[in-house]
């Protein structure tokens, strides 16, 4: 077994955040995400995220995109709702109206994409988190906005984008380098660094997982942990806890997958998300 | 076990309701079924309240829709017609022509879909059946369109529709509270009020289900049983024994899918209901 | 057991038509098919005829549909191509380049569609087959076009469409009336008259199956006949024996499915009709 | 067994080529393709080609093609992302930014297909990979178009593309004069002769696949291929056992589908490649 320099996050934060759902609940009760994703040429990876927010089970989920893409959503993933992320009442009123706002995968970053990072970023506060990730960071990185909200954020760079953001280059990302620029990012923020072996850091501590496998090394799987980061604290609220479970079970479910499949697709990843939530839920009890 | 104020539904009305089919038929013998449903943003609801009506055996199925949802609709349920809802002769014909009409399921309430509502209940007669369901419910609330026609109707609200309708807050829909405001309604509407163990009030009778599970609170599950009751009034016609069966199903699929699903997803309960019935209909032999 | 009228088609029609296929071929071997079908309304039975044909193995398949329709189609059965009827030279091209051609699936009965089934009799010639269907036999009717094409020509109407062709009404498609109006149409065409327990009526030879169930009486079913058809004569050449297994393989896997599924849906038949085909196929052995 | 005239390949090569995957890897590792097929009337051949390029493990999957299959491909196969080929610097990037670039599914022959085959030989170099397929080689035996890109080549014509490149009729394709036309396109072209036991053609080498079936003689099959044969050259590296490894996976796959499918569906083959890509790499160890 390999020496991790960080805590591992155990498996049992599975049992402990996916409880058995109350008897009386409704959608509501589970939280009301929304999508920020997708553009002409990166529609897959609205998708994706819009996908994986429903099966890790949001209450209701809103995908804000180009509406060029309605239909491949509506085809995809028909429990979710669309809005056109170029009527800004709309996007507004779905920024306010929303606990979990996810921004970035597939985005681009056209104007319209910066506009709509800032949008997320001057709109939301206390109580909501905002997941940035992807062509987000890469737009918070080039625009060098800062990171003012008062809503809970999550950053989810794998690590060429944290290069972007952080300005430190691969082999500079030490945990010691990583804490320091996060604290000048929002220090109250969430990074999730993706890599073999993913960590997340908050405020002085820092977690890494013990699970993923070369097989989930493909195009979308970044989308994916979007997500199921947003269906979770969606559904189980805001906490390291939440955060911990998400990028672990992103992996776990990928390891099971890899075990009879050479490349694990991000869509198979979606879809069996149900059935393991199940069971480690059902471990719990 | 919990005391229940009302009649419980027994599972025995799965066997009286879902009998075998009868050789020499076809499939006008098994109704004919109009969906308006879905709207610009709202494309998902139509294709789940249609796919659960062909799956819950409507002989034929047609959905009138915004044009801009026939591909996906075409692409997930190619067993189903189409037909532009904003062509008024068309939708004529078609509310003319069907059995069964189910409208509400992502309609929006815009001035569309106000007229539609209006054009849904103007001209249905007896022997008909007319689903009340989402958008059209609150459209019925705001604009206050008295429900006078002569067909069947059956309202499918969750709590907070039916509060918009009732004017009724939450704590105060008792028993005898909705029975006085159904009514004022309609007083042969059939009220299906959406909530844990979901409540049917027919005339001076309530019931309800012993069925159902957290795991279905999210996003599209309302659609799906508005689909499931269309399908099942078209092929075994309007009765109350029906509706209780519709009603009951759902919760019923829903149920043992739970057991190995975390979230229970509306596609899913919509693809196995053939499977489900099956094993229903064939216990009553 | 029930008593026919007709000689039954007995399975064993299946063992000797789909027979393994010989190691040296290509998908040239397996025939061209052109299906025309689909319109704005009637989307979805252009897909269901086409993804028939692929399953039951004709080696290149071709749509000819309205463009509207064309990505739902590459989406559901990327393996087919699609070519815009209204373009009348590629169209033409296709009819005379194609084996078998079906017609009417969805077609509905626009000038268009009128202008393609004169397009199909007037331009197909021995050695083709032509498979008329739903619209295209409504529009025969109702222009009284005469069936003067040389090809093999096929119909397959349920028993209402029989009655606008033939004018005889339901009660007189007795065995004897049909062969006469057959005779008056074209007497080298098949008839094959769809009903509980289908009819085959070819020259002075009548034959009915002894399969089907009614959970296969949902819309879209004849489109997939149509499909199964047109698959089996592009690969197995036109011949008695071959309309005959595939107006029997259809009925035959939808009894298979009805075992566990209340409801039969088209695009499971299709789904499970290589396994089928398989299993039949190895029995020969 | 039959006397097979040239060298088999082993399915030995199967476990050399598909090694388990490295611990720490990212998507990048395993390569960018770019697939550059589709058009208005073949929608689906792009769909498979892209779909099995990312089954089989390309890192990073683009597919050039004309905007209206953007719908159908974000549905089909959301990991991968789009450009409009129409777009000449936008699909210059492209070319010069992907390791392998596979061209020619469902291109057709249109003047923009003639340009982007000239745009991939004229931008492409040493360390890159070109496939070309289907319409590229028509392309190129029509226009004369030379094989003078330093990146390698490799051809995957079926006979009949081969005649159109090689002036070959069918019956003179034989293992000599297919050697002769090779050093006369391009010396170091690789040629994979598409036939029944498909034959491999590199410098002076020859090698047959004794594998494959009649069941995958159908439309869509030669797409498949070519995606796969991206996909493996992407993650494993261009080699020769690489492309031998890909023309028999292909054949394997159908082989073992076929025991259970009269036909083999290209889709299906493109399902199952992660199972069997598994399963052999697993006997490896």
């Amino acid at each position: 077994m390999e020496v991790l320099a960080m805590e591992k996050i155990s498996k049992t934060i599975l049992k402990q955040v996916i409880i058995p759902r109350k008897p009386e609940s409704y959608k509501g009760t589970y939280g009301k995400t929304l999508i920020i994703a997708g553009s002409t040429h990166f529609g897959g990876a609205a998708i994706l995220a819009t996908s994986a927010t429903v099966h890790a089970g949001a209450g209701l989920v809103t995908v804000a995109t180009t509406p060029e893409k309605f239909t491949a959503i509506n085809t995809n993933i028909p429990e979710a709702m669309t809005i056109d992320y170029h009527n800004k009442k709309e996007l507004l009123a779905a920024i306010l109206n929303n606990n979990v706002i996810a921004i970035g995968p597939g985005l681009g970053t056209s104007s319209v994409a910066v506009g709509l990072v800032k949008a997320v970023l001057n709109n939301t506060k206390t109580d909501q988190t905002v997941i940035l990730d992807a062509s987000a960071l890469t737009i918070i990185a080039e625009e060098k906005i800062p990171l003012q909200t008062t809503a809970h954020i999550i950053m989810t760079p794998h690590q060429g984008e944290w290069q972007r953001l952080s300005q430190l280059a691969i082999p500079d990302q030490t945990e010691f380098n990583n804490f320091e620029k996060i604290q000048g990012l929002n220090p109250d923020a969430v990074l999730i660094l993706k890599k073999h072996h993913s960590e997340i850091y908050y405020q002085d501590m820092s977690f890494q997982i013990d699970a993923g496998n070369p097989g989930m090394a493909t195009g979308g799987m970044g989308d994916t942990l979007t997500g199921i980061m947003a269906g979770f604290i969606s559904q189980f609220g805001y906490s390291l806890a939440t955060i911990q479970a998400a990028l672990l079970i992103h992996s776990v479910v990928g390891d099971k997958l890899s075990k009879k499949q050479y490349v694990v697709l991000p869509s198979k990843i979606i879809e069996k998300l149900p059935k393991y939530m199940a069971e480690l839920s059902t471990q719990t009890k």
